[in-house]
């Protein structure tokens, strides 16, 4: 079941059809992986469109081309001889280069590429780390092209300046400006391959400036869009989105097919093959989006789309996530005094804190938060003020909670699902601090002490993915 | 297990002890049941100081008295004739009187005293309502002192003008000032048994002002925290406190003891035996109340303590309530927008609405509401600024939620209770449509659709209250 995810429409595409396709860093690491994207690119004409990442790591040991260039601009911030880590990054892309067998000059023209951007202007150290960090992707976008030439694809680098990738935002965190989606469009009337560096594009005054988390996937999930792709072909080294994480759960099913709403809740939970917000481009456009392997091309890979037919499976996965804590709060008639929840949550606006969940009794409540939004300095002004302004009879935080969170379509409204996975909880002796269940028509949010993750994580899986002997007469 | 509630308190007391009796309307609504009443307090020395209501139905067709007041207080309100009404009430009283063999003037004490009432000034008509209803309790005071002392107790009338009950607050709605505590004690010390209507008291300015609902449990609950007292003993006409609605659940069990916080959590969500803040004064001061039948002096009766022994029975009751809407908003990335629950609780705050629960997803929000905070204007009010100022993708309200409440102390840290209430609602076939659980140590809620809250009750009911057939080998 989890495994038929060929929609008619992926089945229909065949060389009509226009696919983006993004390459994350492990498919682009090294010489041997740039092969296998460029047969995969070679023996699929509607491959069009191709997003590739900076060389990641190849092996677990080894160093992501991006990280050694943060190292390189790190060293030239802090005025210290640069030649070491130039050397680092100009020595992999000439290691793949050669075994590739381009041309001589390849290395060279990123060492230039290096030193001219080392030599830029720097008005602020944020834009110059931008700067240094894209040149991972930028060389490599170039590199693969000069590869599908040599091997006879007519393929081209496409500068996102050229293209009119126009990013706003500060350095680090930028966002595609609303209007370059129009000009990006007329990608899709070259002939040619495009070989497109993921991960920036540039301000409208042509400073460089970079996405956030998931950066190569928001530029594939741009061009998707922009392109009105049938599809967006996203390879990693993964054969797609496992139904829970294969570190906890033994041999977890792998999702044929989810829709984005569930897609996103996952990604938001924990689940870390993709950033949840970095396909919504495609997803806004009903670009489906097709996670696979660049390692194990015959795999058909998770397909993310708009609807699926819910009702064979209403979990289609679990997430897992630990870092949360719990503000708690009790006043005595708190459920008479109008207001009292607002000017709470008003406290933790004022810190610049979002929340989680906010479950409440009579006269307590209490706000689950992030701990990544917390500082010893926060906790101590929130609970101050809860004394100070709220005049609470109690208020603390604890800090080691855990979310097990169920995801799946039309959740809500399939009868004796929550049960079963407190039950499930129940009998593998963890107890539930918390269950949210109520608006999100996707998720069940079930509170749980950090100690109990794992094994809540693995009694809820098998409660909804192992088949169950049943004893026959 | 449940009717083993008679703590070594209880038992030591004998005549040592002191005893607040309430007696509320149906245990003083005819002279039969006076005479019971009677036989109860002068068959146990330590019931020193007994509150009463106004005579209640003697049947389900019968007119309370303070109806009849109402009517009364309405028509001379209305410049309409009064004497119709004026006579019901002296009447009721006359027949009472009469049958108790008392002296023949006290109907027409009770004629004068309503007559003294109606010429008062009516500076404004609440206040004047309040004067009205609360004749009712204070005559009846009068009659059972005087029934008392015919049948040789040595009872005393006292007016909560008299004995010191200062209430402040607008009419109907009164507090007992907290320095009238120390003034109360003093009744401790008269030898004689106190008969002190329930209700009301007077403001500093000796203008008589009523409690709101559950008046004359207030006063006996402020009598008994006052004195300091070894038992408020709070006389009904049930047997105590059942562990569900006995109008759904069939022949439910009756609750032995239980502690403040399950009572507070019981009434506030819909148990109609007791007002949910109306005994805090006794609970403050940590007098135990005993719910007990005046038709069925013997039965134990419920008894309401600080803390009880959790382990046997984790779940003390079920409550039931429907009459709750739920607002529901989303909003693409409203989790990240810091600030929006805030200003979505502030919409409600400024139409003057408390909340009951607030789940909550990624993108989505609800707000659970009691439909009596709602009017059609404020619904819109309340969708249009969601659209405007919210900027929300949708909103809307249902008006269809049922809240199941299980309640009992240390609920939280009792594996597998909610997996239990949850498996029993969907065998019974109802649809969980939100669980509030984490915040409040002795509850878990569940909303339901309205139209399935008996079927859901009474499954939860009898997961946690019958005994399951277990087969043996």
């Amino acid at each position: 079941m989890l495994n038929t995810f060929v929609g008619k429409k992926s089945l229909q595409m065949g060389l009509d059809g226009m696919k983006v396709c993004k390459f994350g860093g492990t498919s682009v690491a090294s010489a041997q992986q740039i092969m296998k994207v460029a047969g995969l690119i070679s023996s699929d004409r509607s491959r069009r469109i191709i997003v590739v990442s900076a060389p990641g790591k190849r092996n677990p040991e080894d160093t992501k081309v991006t990280d050694l260039l943060i190292r390189l601009a790190d060293a030239a911030l802090d005025g210290k001889d640069t030649g070491r880590h130039l050397g680092e990054v100009v020595g992999r892309f000439r290691s793949i280069a050669d075994e590739l067998g381009l041309a001589a000059g390849f290395a060279e023209s990123v060492e230039r590429d290096l030193l001219e951007r080392l030599r830029a202007d720097r008005p602020d150290a944020g834009r110059f780390l931008d700067l240094m960090k894209a040149a991972g992707e930028d060389n490599n976008a170039r590199l693969v092209a000069a590869y599908l030439n040599q091997i006879g694809v007519d393929a081209v680098y496409m500068s996102p300046r050229d293209a009119g990738l126009i990013v706003e935002g500060p350095a680090g965190d930028g966002m595609a400006d609303a209007a370059c989606y129009e000009r990006l469009a007329g990608l899709k009337e070259d002939p040619r391959v495009i070989v497109f560096p993921g991960f920036f594009g540039y301000t409208k005054d042509g400073i460089l400036c970079t996405f956030g988390r998931g950066g190569s996937d928001i530029t594939g999930a741009i061009l998707a869009a922009a392109t009105g792709a049938d599809l967006y072909e996203n390879f990693t080294d993964v054969d797609g989105v496992f139904a829970a994480n294969p570190n906890v759960v033994d041999r977890p099913a792998l999702i044929g097919k989810m829709t984005y709403r569930e897609m996103r809740e996952l990604a938001y939970n924990g689940f870390n093959v993709l950033h949840d917000e970095s396909l919504m481009p495609a997803f806004l456009k009903s670009v489906p989006v097709n996670i696979r392997n660049t390692n194990n091309p015959s795999a058909p890979g998770t397909l993310i789309v708009k609807e699926r037919n819910c009702k064979t499976q209403p979990v289609i996965g679990i997430a897992a996530d630990s870092g949360f804590s719990t503000l708690f709060v009790d006043k005595y008639l708190m459920n008479r005094e109008i207001g009292f929840g607002r000017r709470l949550l008003g406290i933790l606006e004022d810190e610049n804190i979002s929340f989680e969940h906010t479950p409440s009794g009579i006269d307590n409540m209490s706000v689950i938060i992030r701990n990544k939004f917390l500082t010893p300095e926060k906790e101590e002004r929130i609970l101050r003020r809860c004394y100070e302004e709220l005049k609470v009879d109690h208020a603390h935080l604890n800090s080691d909670y855990s979310m097990i969170v169920l995801v799946g379509e039309a959740m809500r409204h399939t009868k004796g699902l929550a049960a079963r996975a407190a039950m499930a909880l129940a009998g593998s002796g963890t107890n539930i601090e918390m269950i949210n269940q109520g608006s999100s028509e996707v998720s069940i949010v079930f509170g749980v002490h950090k100690a109990d993750e794992k094994k809540a994580l693995r009694a809820v899986y098998n409660e909804f993915f192992v088949p169950i002997a049943v004893s026959s007469v």
